[in-house]
C-alpha cells in the first residue's frame, strides 16, 4: 500500500468506488494495530453507511475482522460443530434451552457468547444468575465439556476478532450501528473465528431489533448467509418477531427460569416456536434427522422424558454451576420487592413494544446503558399477555420484580406505557417470517 | 446540552434533520476546547458531507467558527474596509497588485491571507520573496500600515477561527473537503472574525479549483454571499476561470514579477482582466466610483501614472522590505538552472491543465505537499501560451527555473503531459463566469 493514505481509500468509498481486498486489509490491519487513526475510521465507517459495500467487499471485510486475532480450532470436537447466534432481543431466552435440547439429541453446540447492552440481554449474564456458573473457560476445558456433553457455553474472549471489538466502539459513539454491511461483518466476523461448522442465524425484525422492516432484516440475513457460505460455513438464517418480546420474562434469573420451564415442556408458545424451529435445522444440519418433523419429534421427545433438562443439569455442573436450581428457583437470585400491574382498560391487545419493555427492564437494573454499567441479576418483569390476546380492566398483566418500591413504580408506568390496547381485534404477529439458504450459488427464501 | 451526546447528533444530520444553533453551538465549542473527540467529529463532518447543511445551519455554523477565537477590531481604520478573497488557483497573482492598485485610487484594504497547500499558491509565501518583507505584523502595526497606505497583508494568526484550523486539518485526512457548507463556513467563519465591512470573494471554478463545474462554483459562491449578508457584511462573488492558470508565472518569486509587470501596464491579459474586474467592485463598494466604467478609469489611471507600482513600494517598505527589487529583478531569490520548453506539436492550443501545471510547480518545490514542507522561493515556470493560441513545433512555450538539471528535466514532462494541441480551432476560457450578489433578500447572478 506504499503511497496510498486512508484519506485516498475514504474519498473511493465516499464516491461509491469498491475497495481492493488489499485495501481492505490494509485498514482493518491499521485499526487492529492502533496505526491508523481513529478519526480517520470513524469517517470511513460513515462513508460505508451511506455509500454500503458490495458482496465482495463485505465478505473480505469479515474475513479480516475474523483473522485479526485468535482463529478457534475446534478440530478436536467430534462431529459437526454447530453455532447459533441472535442478533439481538428482549426475552429472547433461546440459545440456553437450545442448546440442551440440540445436544441431548446428540448435537454439538460449542457456543460462545456475548453480554447483553442496551434493551437487549446477553446469554453470559443470564448465566451467571446461576450459582457457581464459570463462563470463563479454557480452551482445553471448553473441548472437554463439549465432547463430553455436546454443548458448553463461555464468554468470547477479547483475543477473538479484536478488530471487531474496536470498529463496533467506535460505531456505538458516531450513530454507524445501523449498517447492513458492517452489522453482517461485525456478527459474522466473529462467528468465523469461533470454528463452527455450521451456522444458524436468528435474525430479529421489529421495534426491538436493529432491523425495523422484515426487509432490512431479510437483507442482513441474506448477506450473512452469503458470507458463511463464501468462507465454507453451512450457514442458514431465520428472520423472527421482535416487535413484542419473544418470551414472557425479561431479567437474567427470571429468563433462567423460563428456560426451565421451556425444559419441562411449557413456557411461551411463541419462545418454544422459535427454539424448536432452530433446533430442528441444527438436528438436520447434524445429519441427525432427515426432515423438519423427524427433528421436531426427536426434540419434543428428549424435552419429554426429561433428558434435555438433564442435559442442562450435566452441563451447569460441567462449568461448575449448581444445578439444584432446576427444582428450588429460590437458590438463584431474587428481588426485593415485587408489584403486580393489572390493566387499566379492556380490550384487545395491539402493541406491547419490544424495546419499551426491554428499557423497562434495564432501567430496573437487569441491562446495562453502557458497557461499563453493573447489573442486577435479581430484577426483571414477565408479561402475562402476547399481542392479539383480550384483555379486561383490571386484570393482571404483569409481574415486577424490583429492588425497591420507587424502582417497581417507575417500571409499572413504563410497562403501561409499551402496551397498547384496542377495541378490536388484532392478528398476533408471525413469529417466523422467513428462513434464507444458499445452495450451489443460489439463495432461496421460504416463507413459512 | 444536558442528556445530549454528538452521538445524537450525528444520528440526527445522518438522517437529514436539520441541528439547532444550539447544537452547532455545543458542538463546535467542543472541538475548539477539545472536549468532543475526533473521531466524532469526523463522523459528523462526513454525515454532513453526505447531507448537506441548509442556510440556516451553514450560517450558524460559520459564525460559531468566526466567534471561536480572536474576532479582529478594525474599528480603529478609517473608511470603508475591504477584505478579498480567493477560493484558491494557480498563477492567481491577484491581491498584490489588486491592493496597490485599490489603495492607490483611496480603497482602504486591510488583509490577513495564508499560505499555499498543494498545487494552489498563497500570497505570503509569494511575499515572503520579497528581501526583508515582515508578513507577522502586531496588530498595531497593521493598523498604522493601513491607515497611512491604504493597504497591508499579514499571515493570519492561529488566534482567529481556531475551530476552523482544526477542522480544517481533520477533513483534510478524512476526504471531506469538498463538500459546499463546510467550504464556505471555513472561508467566511475567518473572513467574518477579520473584521472587515465588504467582503469580494473570488471563487474558481476547473482543473486547478475545489469546484469542478460552474454550477457548483456559483452554488458556493451563493452561499458564502448569503452567509455574510446575513452578518451584516456586503458581501459580492465573481466565479472566474481556472481550467488553466490564471498568470503567466507559478512559483513565488515570479508571481512577485508578474505582480509587478501589471503594476506597469502590462501582465497576462486573463490576469489583469480579473484584478481589474475585482478592482472595479472594491471602488464602487467603498464609494470611490459611481460605475464600472468610472472605476476602471481610475485603476487605469494609477498604473499609467505609476501610483499604484509606487503603492506597492511604499507597503513594501512599511513592511521592512526592500522595494528595490522592483527595478533590479535580480534582488529577488534566483534558482541555478533554467531550461526552455519546446512545443512538439503545430495546432491549437486546447488545454493547459491549471491542476498538471500547479503540480509540476510543486514538484519543483515552489508549493508544498503537506503543511510541514518547506518550499523553494527561486523556482517555479513561466508559461508563454493561453488556450485557444496557435502554436508550431519548436516554438518556445514556457521557461522553468530550477534547482537543478533533473528536476527541470522532469518538470518539463510535467508541462507537456498538462499541455493538449488540437488540430481545430478552440475558444478561449470565458475569464470571468458570474458575479452574484444579493440586496433586500434577493440573489441575483449576472453573467458578464
Amino acid at each position: 500500500m506504499t503511497g496510498e493514505t486512508l484519506a485516498e481509500l475514504i474519498q473511493l468509498k465516499k464516491t461509491g468506488r469498491e475497495l481492493s481486498d488489499r485495501q481492505i486489509s490494509w485498514w482493518i490491519e491499521g485499526v487492529t494495530n492502533g496505526s491508523i487513526p481513529d478519526y480517520q475510521t470513524t469517517a470511513m465507517l460513515m462513508a460505508i453507511y451511506f455509500k454500503g459495500m458490495s458482496p465482495r467487499e463485505t465478505a473480505w471485510l469479515t474475513h479480516c475482522i475474523s483473522t485479526s486475532g485468535d482463529v478457534i480450532d475446534l478440530s478436536s470436537l467430534k462431529g459437526i460443530k454447530c453455532d447459533k447466534h441472535s442478533s439481538g432481543g428482549v426475552a429472547d431466552t433461546v440459545s440456553i434451552p437450545l442448546i440442551a435440547i440440540a445436544a441431548s439429541c446428540g448435537a454439538v453446540m460449542p457456543k460462545m457468547s456475548g453480554r447483553g447492552l442496551g434493551h437487549t440481554g446477553g446469554t453470559i449474564d443470564k448465566l451467571e444468575a446461576i450459582p457457581g456458573f464459570n463462563v470463563n473457560l479454557t480452551k482445553a476445558q471448553f473441548t472437554e465439556i463439549v465432547n463430553r456433553w455436546g454443548g458448553a457455553i463461555m464468554a468470547q474472549t477479547s483475543d477473538v476478532a479484536p478488530a471487531d471489538k474496536k470498529l463496533y466502539a467506535l460505531r456505538d459513539v458516531t450513530a454507524t450501528i445501523d449498517s447492513i454491511p458492517l452489522i453482517a461483518s461485525s456478527i459474522m466476523g466473529k462467528k468465523l473465528a469461533s470454528g463452527a461448522d455450521v451456522i444458524v442465524l436468528d435474525v430479529k425484525w421489529g421495534s426491538g431489533a436493529f432491523m425495523s422492516s422484515t426487509s432490512e432484516a431479510i437483507d442482513l440475513a441474506r448477506t450473512m448467509v452469503e458470507i458463511g457460505e463464501d468462507n465454507g460455513k453451512r450457514t442458514i438464517a431465520y428472520v423472527t418477531d421482535m416487535n413484542e418480546p419473544l418470551g414472557d420474562a425479561v431479567g437474567n434469573a427470571l429468563e433462567i427460569l423460563e428456560a426451565v420451564q421451556v425444559l419441562r415442556g411449557g413456557g411461551p408458545p411463541k419462545l418454544r416456536e422459535v427454539i424448536l424451529t432452530l433446533c430442528d435445522e441444527i438436528l438436520i444440519q447434524s445429519g441427525l434427522a432427515q426432515s423438519p418433523q423427524e427433528a421436531r419429534a426427536h426434540a419434543l421427545r428428549a424435552i419429554a422424558d426429561g433428558s434435555a433438562l438433564r442435559r442442562l443439569a450435566d452441563i451447569v455442573s460441567a462449568q461448575d454451576g449448581d444445578p439444584s436450581f432446576i427444582d428450588h428457583p429460590e437458590l438463584l437470585p431474587q428481588a426485593a420487592v415485587e408489584r403486580t400491574v393489572h390493566a387499566r382498560w379492556s380490550g384487545f391487545v395491539s402493541r406491547i413494544d419490544a424495546r419499551g419493555i426491554g428499557e423497562a427492564a434495564m432501567h430496573l437494573g437487569a441491562g446495562r446503558q453502557t458497557k461499563e454499567d453493573a447489573i442486577d441479576l435479581s430484577v426483571g418483569l414477565v408479561l402475562d399477555i402476547k399481542t392479539g390476546d383480550t384483555v379486561s380492566a383490571g386484570q393482571k398483566i404483569a409481574s415486577i420484580f424490583a429492588r425497591n418500591d420507587e424502582d417497581a413504580r417507575v417500571c409499572e408506568q413504563e410497562i403501561l406505557a409499551s402496551i397498547n390496547v384496542s377495541p378490536t381485534a388484532v392478528p398476533p404477529w408471525q413469529t417466523v417470517v422467513a428462513r434464507i439458504t444458499r445452495k450451489d450459488g443460489v439463495v432461496t427464501y421460504e416463507h413459512p
